[in-house]
């Protein structure tokens, strides 16, 4: 807590808790002085992959997103499940599209949802790729297709609303960003 | 529900609510047709504002995160409360930094936590800017400092980590797309 904090908490309780998320509650001070609460979903940390062959094009995967009830492309990504970043991204990516990545660069550390969320994601860059069979998916990861996309194919799936979630385009910015520069 | 959805919804309940959040447990069938649950949060959408000058400067804010517990510097931006994303943007932009805009455009329509969330955020360009006196703050837009920036002093700053905010980083690859076309 920091002593330029305008928020007070008085006291927080969980108000939910499944193996994915806990929902605290927090009673609070407001800035104004107003007593008031503040709800907070805590979940655990989480890697984004760019999968970048030699002609700098982008690994895609189209996969169900449960809240959303339809299947999208992004990027391939996931849950820590409380490995660090390296680790957690070479699982995940070679759990949802078969890639083995012979360089690793973390191009940054993103809050997911400011106002919301404690979760944190890293951004990490995969180069050196080969790629193998797809291994069989466990449930969560179900993904319909998948194949690599220039960075401007990509952009066009944004136009078109085919892409439109939210940490891809925080991983593309970062990529297109990082690549200006090396 | 789509016909190629590969979960099945049993039922759905309510486990928390506030006047912000509303989070649901829903009791499912499994891709693997097995039994389980899903946490979903729902939250009312939003919008993120590119407030952009005639040298192509974007105005940040620096405000405090309640999740993160810490002062953070970002775009403006915050909940539609039931008005359509212009409307809202124009609200948000106004009460957080004083400003207007002659022209809105809307570079795109993000979800924002493709995992557990509902919400999604508008990302909208607003040009042709009017600035005057920042009207009194209401306590949930606290905001301690404010300023233009170029594109690469924001990356700078996303570099730094003065900036890890994603709806932020999100708006930057849309903006930055944008530019290069138009």
């Amino acid at each position: 807590m920091r002593s330029d904090n305008p928020w007070k908490i008085i006291r927080s309780k969980t108000v939910y808790q499944n193996p994915w998320i806990l929902v605290r509650e927090d009673e609070v001070m407001r800035p104004n002085g107003e007593p008031g609460i503040y709800g907070v979903v805590e979940s655990s940390d989480s890697v984004m992959i760019c999968a970048m062959n030699n002609r700098r094009e982008l690994y895609l995967i189209r996969s169900f997103s449960y809240p959303a009830q339809a299947w999208r492309w992004e990027l391939p990504g996931g849950g820590n499940d409380g490995d660090d970043a390296t680790t957690a991204a070479q699982r995940e990516l070679r759990e949802e599209t078969g890639i083995t990545a012979e360089t690793w660069t973390q191009l940054g550390d993103i809050r997911v949802c400011d106002g919301l969320m404690t979760e944190r994601t890293k951004i990490m860059l995969a180069e050196g790729l080969t790629l193998s069979d797809v291994p069989e998916a466990d449930d969560n990861d179900l993904i319909s297709d998948r194949r690599f996309a220039s960075l401007d194919e990509i952009y066009q799936m944004v136009q078109s609303g085919e892409i439109d979630e939210g940490q891809s385009l925080t991983a593309l910015y970062l990529v297109e960003r990082y690549l200006r520069q090396n």
